[in-house]
């Protein structure tokens, strides 16, 4: 079997490996806005708001797609239905988007904090929290990448 | 026909639409980057540093395209071999990903500047210099988007 087949079979949707995926990009969206909220700051930063939002998106998201997974593994239910799967697809390349971009520009402006301001050394917490944040808004997109793919790779072997 | 399909026929490697793509890809980077140049304050900024060397790759890899392309159009020779659409694949979709990147660093960057340091008032100029670098990043990820889709759209027809 080739190694799309394999993480079709594993994660795809109503399959164990895609409630295990879609918990760790409701986790992880979540650890991303709270890191950001415990420093208090935040509204001061645009590119930080424009963070919370996508992952604020990425959390309702991924919690309904937690419930579609809990639903059909408890009742043995088939989900993958053509019309679902469609959707699915447009909101998960749309969530991987909204996610890369925010954390892109995250980092953009803390490597202008860091290395071309020198803000480390007087805002050393501060920036701490808003470095573990945008490393973990990168995590979330790399999960959302992993579901966006196997979502897509079903679509269209069952077209 | 579909609309995937007219765009594939009109877009594919080797066709007149594939050479109008690339060039506008071509001139679009160097333009973001003759943009941020004129300004002549670009090496203070990391964010600015990565779009440059993001749309010098760019540059590079659709210089190299368009002389296929050309190469393709005057000797009229097939050039959609598997194992060549496969390269471009891979290389089209890194330089969608790295220009996107680039191209929402710099926006968030330009954010921070304009919205929450207000600095619009005080440097006008280079600030709406980098505006018009950075709107053009994005206009280059929308054209490599194009690009990568088409050349995938190709790759899963011809296996």
């Amino acid at each position: 079997m080739t190694a799309s087949g394999t993480l079709k079979m594993i994660c795809s949707l109503g399959r164990v490996g895609s409630l295990v995926l879609r918990v760790a990009q409701m986790t992880s969206s979540a650890v991303s806005m709270a890191v950001l909220f415990i420093d208090g700051d935040v509204d001061l930063h645009a590119a930080f708001s424009y963070e919370i939002a996508a992952m604020s998106f990425l959390l309702v998201w991924s919690s309904a797609l937690v419930c579609l997974d809990v639903y059909s593994l408890k009742e043995h239910r088939n989900v993958q239905t053509p019309k679902l799967l469609r959707s699915i697809v447009i909101g998960d390349w749309l969530s991987f988007f909204l996610s890369l971009s925010a954390a892109c520009s995250s980092a953009g402006v803390l490597i202008l904090y860091t290395h071309d301001l020198h803000y480390w050394q007087t805002h050393t917490t501060p920036i701490l929290y808003c470095e573990i944040s945008t490393a973990v808004a990168f995590t979330v997109t790399g999960f959302v990448f992993v579901s966006a793919s196997v979502t897509f790779i079903t679509l269209a072997s069952s077209d």
